[in-house]
């Protein structure tokens, strides 16, 4: 008898969107270790995260026992707008390779930020102004943190200030634009507008800038300006928080349409949309019900989990945030200039690392010429040009499919896609022009970033 | 009582989805004047058709019987992955309005060539490679239908070369990259490579490139090489008929939900999403049944439908397409350069022409500076950067929204949002920079357009 078909879009009607975001740190058999206030070493308190950030979000980032936390209706209402996301059954990919593995990959590119990244920013910008704040700022790299952002600040009529890495700000100059389309201010970093700015820039005056530097920038304007806070978009467990509204529809949808699934891939970098797509299904590998594997992907240029250390780090490269117990490259390290996109991150999500040095996940690295020949072939048969980052992902579950063809495996693979990449044209061309190139870096240039991390007792 | 709230998203079910597209000629009361071969000005034939379109193309452009005409089961697997594309209501725009009026909104965005273009671009490249013919030839202004095209080709593995207009490569590389990402071969327009292109840099080795040009050149590659034909990307029946499947889509969608809509608009360029949205509620416009109004927007400085003449004119600036009877304004009609975006076309097509001409549709013109400041609206409101031509929409319906503020009607409007603007970041800055200007042309202006209608007897 022939199986029934599956629609090529696992769809989900209104009615059944998830109504809580899932917390993984209600369902760690132990927790992970708290994040260090960088002065006293102590844990960090509600109040010193109240510093830097509004007291609701504080509260999540603390959030140790409640499994699911309810979304505000107002932000339910501008979920509606964008999600759910499309899970989309790769047919066509499928076909092309002739794989009898079947391929699904949950899409989160289909909004104006072009990424998952809307997710956190919505509800962050909601969480600010019910706390009566006017304004937010805070950094942004490749441009779909800022952007997301902008839109969540817009659509809420709060004010916000952006700093953007210089060269990112020089290279995606229609990112800035469409940030300031929505309204914010976007002020290229290193800048005259804050003291470390100008410390930076007196310093090194042809400085490109980096993320450490605009967080600092970002930081110091919100510590003086007020009813301001600064906010991020990765890195933090509130933000990968947020994100599980992306594994909550999966796992909905696959219920909904009999989909058991044995792979879940997503790829890596400060953990936001990869933590966000796991979120609900780590308790069945905690409890060992699940039969599915979780694999994070990274790339081999910036491999925080796959040759990090698990230690106490900084966020930032200017050592103004609090220590975080996590997979680290060091706070030092910068990604080699070549590599293209996002997941240039020295460090990992404490959620994240504490899973994968548990042994509840794995994790793969590659290379980027190979996520780009993947990706352009997923965007001749699946329609969608993916962002970089996203294509990780695709490189690995192509290869995953191939290998089900020898095997004649009729392995089910969801992936998370993340994001698109039409404001990354520039790393296309270069791979269209074979100008592309790869970089590993040795145990030499490792070594140098891990002379980075702090030297505190509780590292040793 | 309380009303029943419908959700945001009118989605349709993949079983939903229509299996035909919608032929407005079968239903016209009076046919539309023929096209005419430009050399003896009789009506074109099958035969006449072929010389440039591949078989199945040129009979759907002379159909004029067939009401539905059924969608390959190719196409539909096609079509499964990018739609039903969403139908939206607006809730978060009818409330920063403060209107009663319910607006809802069908998005053809969602898919990497960034509008309704591709609808159009996946049946053209089936039909060719159904025929036989291994690569296709056209031309794109904007990049839009490029785009598009270059994706239906990568999917169905048939080559293609996209005549590109100089100044609009220059001015937008990163939509060359794409395309040439998937496969396409891209050649600034005018060039070298073709008789019509040596000629004309002959004579002007500085000029910029114009869409008639570039048809020329595309047209004369297609006639030269094996296995080849030319394509385009509206203007032309059968382009229509494939984008029924926005208005075929949206119709199944309203009586779905039961919402019953009282106005219906879309911005209107050569006709491709206009006509497609609104065939399959034309055959009650005409038998009487409707209650509803169906508006065009176009653009002041292009206002084929508002201010054109209805008579026989060539649809390229170098006299080479067969004549076709619509509203034009010329084909030697430039529009400013000022004008940001496409809705750039001197005329329009036939079946649009002759509804407008026979009164079952209206038409307002819009200026470019208002047109933006809708869009942003929208974008802060609804999350979505809208395309530039798309904002055309957005001015009138925001505008009736705010006439039924004031009347309290609870006018139901729906309207097609054709595509995205995030590649049209440009137009943007310069409105945030307030350096963009409006343009209407004078009477004067128009006449000289309009001296370039071919003076033949059925013009008399």
């Amino acid at each position: 008898m022939a199986e029934k078909r599956l629609p090529t879009r696992l769809l989900l009607e209104e009615k059944e969107l998830p109504r809580n975001w899932y917390n993984m740190n209600a369902v760690l058999p132990e927790k992970h270790a708290p994040a260090l206030h960088p002065g006293t070493l102590q844990p960090c308190t509600l109040e010193d995260y109240e510093g830097a950030f509004c007291t609701e979000l504080a509260k999540q980032e603390l959030n140790v026992t409640d499994e699911y936390i309810p979304i505000p209706e107002e932000i339910m209402d501008f979920y509606k707008m964008i999600r759910p996301s499309p899970l989309i059954r790769a047919y066509c990919l499928e076909k092309s390779l002739g794989t009898p593995a079947e391929i699904y990959y949950k899409f989160e590119g289909n909004n104006t930020s072009g990424s998952h990244k809307l997710n956190s920013a919505i509800a962050q910008a909601y969480y600010a102004k019910k706390q009566g704040l006017t304004s937010l700022t805070t950094e942004t790299g490749a441009g779909q943190w800022g952007t997301a952002l902008s839109m969540a600040c817009a659509f809420l009529g709060m004010d916000l200030t952006v700093y953007m890495v210089k060269c990112s700000a020089e290279q995606k100059p229609f990112r800035k634009s469409v940030m300031e389309t929505y309204g914010a201010k976007v002020i290229p970093s290193p800048s005259t507008t804050t003291e470390i700015g100008k410390k930076i820039l007196a310093e090194n005056p042809n400085t490109a800038g980096s993320l450490g530097c605009a967080v600092s920038e970002a930081l110091e304007v919100a510590t003086k300006t007020p009813n301001c806070k600064y906010v991020l978009g990765s890195v933090l467990d509130h933000v990968i928080l947020h994100q599980s509204i992306i594994g909550q529809e999966t796992k909905t949808a696959l219920e909904k349409y009999g989909v058991e699934p044995d792979l879940l891939v997503s790829c890596i970098g400060g953990g936001s949309n990869f933590g966000g797509f796991i979120a609900p299904f780590i308790k069945d590998k905690i409890n060992g019900k699940a039969k599915y594997e979780i694999l994070a992907v990274e790339p081999k240029s910036c491999p925080s989990l796959t040759r990090g250390r698990y230690a106490y780090d900084f966020g930032d490269t200017g050592k103004m945030t609090p220590l975080l117990k996590m997979y680290t490259l060091g706070n030092g390290f910068m990604p080699s200039p070549n590599h293209a996109g996002g997941l240039r991150y020295h460090a990992m999500n404490p959620i994240v690392s504490k899973l994968y040095h548990d042994g509840y996940i794995k994790c793969t690295s590659v290379e980027q010429t190979s996520v780009f020949e993947a990706a352009v072939r997923f965007a001749k048969t699946e329609g969608i040009l993916p962002a970089p980052e996203s294509s990780h992902s695709i490189r690995v579950v192509i290869d995953e499919a191939l290998k089900c063809k020898e095997t004649g495996e009729r392995k089910k693979i969801v992936f998370c896609l993340s994001g698109t990449g039409y404001f990354d044209i520039k790393a296309y061309t270069q791979y269209n022009d074979k100008t592309m190139t790869d970089y590993i870096p040795t145990d030499e240039d490792l070594e140098k970033g891990f002379a980075t991390i702090p030297d505190i007792p509780q590292n040793k």
